[in-house]
């Protein structure tokens, strides 16, 4: 198997696949070529998915890993209210792995793009010991309209997508509907753009635990939060789950008291949960305590 | 060495950095935010930078491996003819790395960053075994003017900026100017718009070494090329050192016979080394002879 073998590959999967109106020049040049349109921005992240931090090859298939590595990076364009343009991706990989592997992580790579219409522009291929996927998503919003972190105010109601600790819990069990969602992300697109919609002040995706990620949220908002309401637990979620375990990939989002915010967008449940309030920036209290953030943190 | 202190280190070394006019959100958020310039493209590109493929951690520096990241993706730039706009870094490391390498490394890729105008506007941090480096570079170029791999004709004459095997030669002797040029690479970005402008009909860099981007180069032209010209070897460094070796960094570009190529762009030599011409797709001759491609597969 050699290089311009997979890339070959790879170009016959993704010329099938979303071609996303605004990529000019997709794969094969040494960038991408991409046509922006007039009165929108443009958001862009990039997250790893990394063998050993991330994932084991021993648990997760080439689908979980290719499926997991794109959807993190769409659950930040979710929280910044972005709709899906293009990505590229970043693959080291042994050389060992079979190319039915390759073929296998891009297939479910390109199969959650096809859902989420995205394009698959380009990227890097290396040989090393080890799997490292690095995906960039670009995606875009009308202009100036971008959901942040930092302009929630106090006083505003603080609220989540879906149910949490189901992530940490399914890792923990390692089977059933938990394991299932922990190995399937879902990133929550048509949330993040119904909030933006809806007037939401600011949001965040929730990656590394409720306790890390409200707490940046807040930090970024020169404020503090009060979780007061009940957490909506995963079925045999615990609320330590809820509070520190990582990877539910549910939108946390602030709105002022008055907005119009609907217990359901589309199917997806959502749940007050607290308040943000006047305090020193990053605090977050919860059953009257400080809550210390336990979520991950990679050089703890 | 927390993953917050780290942020906070490098989000103070960027707020002093270079900050384009584009960027309207940079680090701190779960995207960064661009504001796409009317009647402009954009190129996107990614490149790894890992340890035991693209350095070793005994002689290359945290600085050296700063500027080497940015400098491979801003080469890419380079040959579309893009000016920089912004870039995101992806660094996962082992923990055991003290908090000096890591601001080493940042200080060394602002520092490029600042030369070429560039702003860092996020990434991703991990902790892993290895040293591993993926860098997205954003560049703009004036809408449908990016100079791609696959516009060159039969009868172009083929071209390179500066001169050849000076990386593989300082690889192979460890001292010297030939040394420092693999440590640190130029990347050619006023090359690369001078030749947009002076309407160069396409071009790629050269990253794995002059036999391998060639044929990369007419096989997305759907042509050939005949070397027929003497190559520019870098001091000290032989012809198989030239055609195969990787990492000089220049850009291989073709240009109608009759369009007006200097000899330098500002200090940089530009050489006729041969001509396109009608063959199977792919295919180069050097010296009468089919050349089979010899630069870096990472799968060979």
């Amino acid at each position: 198997m050699r290089e311009t073998g997979i890339v070959d590959a790879i170009r016959r999967r993704v010329s099938k696949g979303t071609r996303s109106a605004l990529v000019v020049q997709g794969m094969g040049d040494d960038c991408a070529v991409l046509r922006p349109r007039a009165r929108e921005d443009l958001v862009f992240t990039t997250d790893f998915v990394i063998e050993g931090r991330h994932f084991e090859l021993a648990t997760h298939s080439a689908q979980d890993i290719g499926h997991k590595a794109l959807a993190r990076s769409l659950s930040d364009l979710a929280a910044m209210g972005g709709e899906p343009v293009f990505c590229l991706v970043s693959l080291a990989l042994p050389t060992t792995l079979a190319a039915r592997w390759v073929k296998a992580f891009y297939d479910a790579l390109l199969s959650l793009a096809a859902r989420f219409q995205i394009s698959l522009a380009g990227g890097d291929l290396a040989s090393f010991e080890k799997v490292v996927v690095d995906v960039m998503c670009c995606g875009r919003v009308p202009r100036g309209k971008a959901l942040l972190r930092s302009s929630a105010k106090a006083g505003d109601d603080v609220f989540v997508t879906g149910e949490l600790g189901g992530s940490a819990h399914g890792f923990s069990v390692r089977r059933g509907a938990a394991w299932r969602r922990h190995l399937r992300p879902e990133p929550r697109l048509a949330a993040g753009t119904a909030l933006r919609k809806l007037g939401a002040t600011s949001c965040i995706d929730l990656s590394d635990g409720l306790s890390l990620d409200l707490a940046r949220l807040c930090r970024e908002s020169k404020a503090g939060a009060k979780l007061d309401g009940a957490l909506p637990l995963a079925r045999g979620a615990s609320v330590e789950e809820a509070l520190h375990g990582g990877e539910d990939y549910e939108l946390l989002f602030t709105a002022r008291p008055w907005a119009k915010i609907p217990k359901r967008i589309g199917r997806l449940p959502v749940t007050r949960i607290g308040t943000m309030v006047q305090a020193k920036a990053g605090q977050v209290w919860f059953g009257g305590r400080l809550l210390r953030p336990g979520g991950f943190d990679h050089f703890a």
